[in-house]
């Protein structure tokens, strides 16, 4: 997905919360917000905005010298969302649908996100997610795949989600690898956090090389890049990893939320809005 | 009041948005963004945010040719403000307080404002807002300068709120100088608006020659600073004033809704508190 003009007010609005999280020195937030001023007119509008999210957040963390802003925030999202395991696991073993039921909850873990400027109630919104209908419904398409699957490809995005993600691996029943961010960029899972969450008992954990908050090929590394190319499916969570591969090359299954308005239009749906897309291209 | 950094997001977000109502021509607002992010590394900070705010709503008029942006919006508010004038002015005379009554719905007027970024719902807010406890209530204050005053100054804010700042005025049995912005400036009220919000007909209208969202009184004329010495009450409607008069050397009386957190800060209230605030400095 391209750049629209909308992502820049939103560029400086995400530099100065995470500038804000990094440091109280507000000398070093006002330099932040002054370099990210100054980017603007070179911002590549052909690129999709995490690439530019990935030079924001390293140009954050060089001049706050904080390279993990987020960590303790996102330990407590795993935390409490691990406290929520057990009562999601037997909501999916009461459901009559577990496979879309695994599907909802993981799709609900996705509004644990720190780039959007939004406010969660994770346990409000499972109940809402749990009964809303989905606006992009490619349900048959994924179960047919999923079927005929010897290996999926799960891309993890925000720390907390992952623990969701969890409880929707189990219910694939095939072998999955599970890829995350190389090193941290806003709450987004890496390697640490998918052990946190349990991640490592079900999937195969690897860096998908990529240090901006998303799937971007050309950042991420050849193992992961030949895993992409191979999987039977590929499972994309989240608003950034649709960002970087909603024009990919391949067959991708898409779960996210909705929570922008620049992404509710692309995808032609609303805010806030459920979504289970397939792109299919052979 | 100063300006905070939490200012700076807002500001983009701002001309994002008013460039975007001026023109469709995405180069333009392309440019308009890219000037105002290089113009963040020299916001002095010391100066109040509508300042700040000048220089770009003067910005996106010459990069647009575009003058007067809200011009069609500014006209629609004050329709539906004169259609909801009758059943207000009932409400007034129904009242135990005539007088605190037509303050309240002249706050209510308040949430008109395109500069801040929330949706509003007129209906919806005056019914809040007619049963809303006060966070600063200077009341008594207001009231014995009232009474001894000869000649009062009203600091007008946004069009369509102009109407319910005449249902004000008519309370206030005193003679009124009604002051608006100089230029269009976002939704600002300007002397057209005055008087098609019908206030030719209760106060003597003026421009504070502020081309800033806001009373700046160094751009303000000559006319405009002698009547503000000499008024024996000033009553100041909304943000910008707030944030332009706020540290001032004489008495004001400020009414307003906090509808953006850097002021509700600054007010030591909490966002969407409603106020009448006194400052005497003698």
């Amino acid at each position: 997905m391209k750049t629209y003009l909308e992502c820049i007010p939103c560029f400086m609005q995400q530099a100065y919360r995470t500038a804000r999280i990094a440091t109280s020195d507000e000398k070093k937030i006002k330099e932040v917000l002054n370099v990210v001023g100054e980017m603007i007119k070179s911002i590549p509008m052909e690129n999709t905005p995490p690439e530019t999210g990935n030079i924001i957040y390293q140009k954050i963390s060089e001049i706050t010298e904080v390279h993990d802003p987020y960590k303790e925030i996102k330990k407590a999202n795993i935390k409490e969302a691990l406290s929520l395991y057990p009562e999601l696991k037997k909501n999916i073993e009461n459901s009559d649908d577990r496979l879309l039921t695994a599907i909802r909850i993981a799709i609900a873990g996705n509004v644990i996100d720190l780039g959007v400027n939004k406010k969660f109630n994770i346990v409000d919104d499972l109940k809402q997610i749990l009964k809303q209908d989905f606006a992009i419904f490619d349900y048959e398409d994924f179960k047919n795949q999923l079927n005929r699957a010897e290996l999926v490809l799960y891309l993890g995005d925000n720390a907390g989600e992952s623990v969701f993600d969890k409880l929707l691996i189990e219910e694939l029943g095939k072998p999955v690898t599970y890829a995350v961010r190389d090193i941290p960029v806003i709450n987004d899972c890496v390697i640490e956090d998918a052990v946190t969450s349990g991640l490592d008992k079900v999937a195969t954990l690897i860096s998908s090389g990529s240090t901006a908050p998303a799937t971007i090929l050309s950042l991420c590394n050849e193992d992961f890049i030949e895993k992409f190319k191979n999987a039977d499916l590929v499972i994309s969570k989240g608003q950034g990893n649709y960002e970087g591969l909603s024009q990919v090359n391949r067959s991708v299954f898409f779960m996210l939320k909705a929570k922008c308005p620049v992404i509710a239009n692309n995808l032609n749906v609303k805010e806030n809005d459920i979504v289970l897309k397939s792109i299919n291209i052979h």
